[in-house]
């Protein structure tokens, strides 16, 4: 099988996007593992790697198609074009330069040049799209431009902790109106089938949060209990409602192949206080593979070598995992009627997801 | 100084509360580091020691007059009375048993006979109160009782990390409708008092967590920010607000003696993942001094002798520090103008924390 080819964008320049990519490609294997493409500047990466005294280096390249194997390349997405780089600050400036790799790196994706997309962290608010527009974050963009009206679901994921979220950034006032039937139904089969086919988890095991402290409320009884029966019969294997910190607290999780959050915090508290700086952020649910480290631009720490780049290199694997994943699942599927593979922790005939998929 | 006198009712008596209570007492120094006196039933105590083989033994009493030192004793509240125990079962009968202990304790505790009262978990929705009210929870029916209108503050406390919630059990839907500057000064003024006199820190540093993801919300630049501004010229060291996430995840809860969450799962999420099993629930700004295993009846587990009961030895260590600090800290400042003592961390004269008393 041909390296995966798996491509980086740079993210906020003024940021430390710049610093994990260098830090994690110092480690020389990583280049063996996948053809890494990091969409990004020459000029820029110079200024980063004098500031934090980096030995990385880079195969420049004017287009995906003239990558190399076995090194780490770089597209050149700004020509001689200069960018004005001021460590630690939300400039207009940074957001353009982040938008402009990120646009070269989706065309590449959509076309298939690329394999999968890993994103440094950006800041939304100083990127304005070219329709003018607020930039909602890499997870609703790039569901807009790849999805094929497919709805992205957010995931953070670390080894097998994997959290999913119903409802993304929002306010706390907006939370409770959003959670309905309908979109705890979408959420739960996109995580059923993307646990499958991304991460290749046959029959997997999914809890639901509750969305109220100690799970007693209208919605637990009225959308959240009904929709778990329901979809349970189907054959997705969800259990729930269950009360997060008490959950989180025993350790629950550890039974679970992934968790489904309410809103963001509940979800993300956890993930993150279990998990530290390893967090990968995947985007589930898209034709496309996309993850990124889950830290955000940290503009505090730019510049100044002490940001861990663990997440950006968790990020690569997950990528090339997944990326992996669902060519093999795709490849064992492609003639349903010789099947030649047996489902782990299959309780009963009944449970086969197969048939959960035909009703999709 | 004499002992404590800690008061310990036994909660649930179908719940894991005796078998919390009969594990921390097998452990003799458990007696002489302050007079243990349980309120509950000699008969149903045996029902639990030998349900999970305990050879824990209770000096029974009728009064708390009569109780002694170096021993554990129990108040008898039921007399020869006979009470059903179903192990793992929500039934009013076990409800109304632990109400009854409650009861008896509080009555000792408001008139000085106990120092300080630790609470076994009960099930809220099977006690009714006396006037046949639902009952809301321990901290709420203990502010009602002794609170003298004084406003609890609920907190959670593990070693040094403590959190403190502005709302409690209330569903999503209305959290955002019940954070405004009122009570974020009211919970702020009193956890800085707590942290004070309770826990005897001087110049307390409290983090401000944001309502809303990433901390960019009406909420946060309408009523955080300016509150925070505020109470931090009046002398309440206060910082934020911090994007919870973020703030637990990168670990610097570690850097402030408490953090205020705006809501319970907030809070609760990240304290119970960072502290498992060894959690203290507190209940600030009362004239009484009450503390809790934060952990639940955990009917699933009663009587099977795999409840951890670390949490209620701690619940008994954090009452006995509590009312030894209060002392202390009323201790000097009797005479305030023979100031003996020298406030640590203290940057400025400015920032001398009595000047806010006054205020208050």
């Amino acid at each position: 099988m041909e390296k995966f080819k798996i491509g980086i964008t740079h993210g906020d320049i003024n940021g430390v996007g710049y610093e994990l990519i260098l830090k994690t490609f110092q480690m020389e294997e990583m280049a063996t593992l996948c053809t890494p493409i990091i969409y990004g500047s020459p000029k820029i990466a110079t200024y980063h790697r004098k500031a934090i005294n980096s030995q990385t280096n880079f195969n420049v390249v004017e287009s995906v198609d003239m990558v190399k194997e076995n090194i780490v390349n770089m597209v050149n997405c700004f020509g001689e074009e200069e960018q004005k780089i001021e460590l630690g600050q939300a400039t207009e400036n940074a957001g353009q330069a982040a938008l402009v790799a990120l646009q070269r790196a989706m065309q590449d994706l959509a076309e298939g040049k690329i394999d999968a997309l890993v994103t440094a962290p950006v800041n939304n608010s100083t990127i304005k799209t070219e329709e003018g527009e607020a930039f909602g974050g890499h997870t609703s963009y790039i569901e807009n431009v790849t999805g094929n009206s497919n709805k992205a679901l957010k995931m953070f994921v670390c080894g097998n902790l994997r959290v999913a979220f119903v409802t993304d950034n929002i306010p706390v006032s907006q939370i409770a109106g959003q959670i309905n039937k309908d979109i705890i139904v979408e959420k739960l089969v996109v995580l059923h089938n993307t646990l499958k086919r991304d991460f290749f988890i046959d029959n997997p095991r999914i809890a639901v949060l509750s969305l109220n402290p100690h799970a007693c409320g209208v919605e637990e009884e009225e959308i959240l209990k009904p929709v778990i029966d329901e979809l349970f019969k189907r054959g997705v294997r969800c259990v729930g409602p269950y009360p997060a910190d008490k959950f989180f607290g025993s350790q629950n999780h550890t039974h679970f192949d992934a968790t489904l959050a309410m809103y963001y915090e509940q979800g993300a508290i956890a993930f993150k206080a279990l998990t530290q700086n390893d967090g990968v952020n995947y985007t589930a649910g898209l034709p496309v593979i996309r993850t990124a480290p889950a830290i955000g631009t940290n503009y505090e720490a730019a510049g100044k070598d002490i940001t861990d780049e663990q997440a950006m290199r968790q990020a690569i694997y997950v990528a090339i995992d997944t990326a992996r994943n669902r060519i093999k699942f795709d490849q064992e599927r492609q003639n349903p009627l010789q099947k030649q593979y047996f489902e782990k922790r299959d309780d009963s005939y009944k449970l086969k997801l197969d048939q959960t998929d035909d009703e999709e």
